[in-house]
């Protein structure tokens, strides 16, 4: 947990991270304005212990708790234990909004993750062929990320063939790549903290009809999304646009989930790049601004048939968009 | 979100997971009693529209909420949406609860898992050698898990050697391992959906002194830790016992941890086996029961020396327990 008062912050972990925190803090990159708080017997007790140093004398101050991040537990426990001396209020996106849009530094590193990733994906898709096992393109795939510089992948690494290609988030398993079939490919990996994300697709041998038809079909809308992407629109535009090239094809039904989410520390965060949720949805309707970054992964899913999606990472510039990561778009046969 | 009432269940997912899910409960393992709803707008919305059909006509009703997984955005949403018509009741530990003591299935994958582990690391710890980096080594072992069968490691692979090894928690680095150093392997894996988690320790060439004395140290607490495992003892009971053995060689102080925890669908769960975080800390005080599966895993680290982590896994049997994992204990000299 992080407390952060007017003018301290103090960073609150518990004895299994406090020699890595301590040299963290202490580093060439450390803060050295944070304190550090070793946890005794809870989290929330090391805050409140804290608070009680840092807050004014007789208490009357106000403590901001995220409310997308903290559970119900936790929350109980601070307002019965400050009762009297603390007010608890639920704040929302402090720690998003403060992230969204990536400084010089942080873009250096995006670019820099997403060369990596760019080249790690041509590797992989070159690598396919029947016979091997969704797992083992994955754990191939993994190697290749860390022996890339990435850190770590930044999350699961799907790989998906035939019918699997119809499952967004499909899980490797020991099914065999076999000739004629789909690949999906969808990795990240997490450089120096920072995270980017790329999905293309293979056909093992000559593609049939449909998945031409559906990769044309994500590929416009892939453009659409693009052309519309600049300071001041929104992210519901950019949504709609990729949505409304996929109902020229037919396949607006198909396409069941947002058309992109922020990257950074996180493989998700700020800003989420989808439509509305409901009418009064701030986060859709806020218009995006340069310097954040985020994928456009338009895709469609026929079930139990295939699908197709294609991902890229884009930095948004002062007059339209800068793209992290360089891989073609067609639909390559291996 | 699961919703659970007097007669059915329902499964919440996004569309992303509508065509796995489907598959899933319509599977030769599915539960058929349960039924699947889409989210349209929200999670919540979702709930809350299946809560208005299944509940007593005219409202009155109670949803228990599980405390430490919802968060304070989410229960608020539920209090003020469900206003008048249904109270909204934090409860804790229900799932984990249910889940502390495994059934025969669930032992017969973790035992199949634990054979398959222990593979892994007397595989892993021959191939330790000077040169390699942590992170090479994490990429071997990431790859011998999905070789052995299992879906994918449990969590992050921990390779730490020389002084970070005194860092419970280290991630793989670049650096490379060298002669004379202490080198820790901590990994684990997901077999069939259930987690085994292993560590051991190497020296690369004859161990220091301390060294030596720690593992000692270390490998005494282990076996006083098991030596008190059977149904009916408490949780703090077989912490202390670890504790106490290295109160004895002057190291209490460097065990900066609990002494285990449950495994099961997830890799930490019921039940935890530490000391009491508070007087009236019912989970450490609570007896353990025959079927509940844990690890028992001691550590000694003494910030930028080293140090030294053993960890099984085991399950308590009606007269005291069973390991599932199976590498030898000693400091092994590579």
């Amino acid at each position: 947990m992080l407390l952060v008062t007017r003018d301290a912050a103090t960073l609150v972990v518990d004895a299994r991270y406090a020699t890595a925190a301590t040299a963290l803090l202490d580093g060439p990159a450390g803060c050295n304005e944070m304190d550090l708080a070793l946890v005794e017997s809870s989290f929330e007790q090391a805050v409140a212990a804290r608070l009680e140093r840092s807050g004014p004398p007789g208490g009357g101050c106000i403590l901001g708790i995220e409310s997308a991040h903290m559970n119900v537990s936790q929350h109980e426990w601070f307002v019965r234990t400050l009762a009297g001396s603390v007010t608890v209020k639920p704040t929302r996106g402090l720690v998003e909004e403060g992230r969204a849009v990536k400084d010089l530094d942080e873009l250096s590193t995006l670019r820099e993750a997403g060369r990596r990733i760019s080249s790690v994906m041509a590797q992989a898709l070159g690598g396919l062929r029947p016979g091997l096992s969704e797992r083992d393109v994955a754990a191939d795939i993994d190697r290749s990320i860390v022996e890339a510089g990435f850190g770590r992948p930044a999350f699961e690494t799907i790989v998906a063939a035939g019918s699997n290609t119809a499952l967004p988030h499909a899980c490797p398993s020991h099914r065999l790549l076999e000739s004629g079939q789909l690949v999906l490919l969808d990795f990240g990996g997490m450089l120096d903290g920072y995270c980017v994300d790329l999905t293309r697709v293979a056909t093992l041998g000559p593609p049939s009809d449909e998945a031409v038809t559906w990769h044309r079909a994500v590929q416009d809308a892939h453009a659409a999304a693009l052309t519309v992407v600049r300071p001041g629109v929104s992210a519901e535009d950019v949504d709609s646009a990729a949505r409304e090239a996929l109902v020229a094809h037919g396949l607006a039904e198909a396409f069941s989930h947002g058309t992109g989410h922020g990257l950074g520390l996180e493989v998700h965060e700020a800003p989420r790049i989808g439509k509305r949720r409901e009418p009064s949805d701030a986060e859709a309707a806020a218009p995006i601004r340069a310097g954040m970054v985020f994928t456009v992964e338009p895709g469609v899913y026929l079930p139990s048939r295939g699908g197709i999606r294609l991902e890229d990472d884009l930095v948004v510039t002062d007059t339209g968009y800068e793209l992290l990561t360089n891989v073609p778009l067609d639909l390559r046969v291996v």
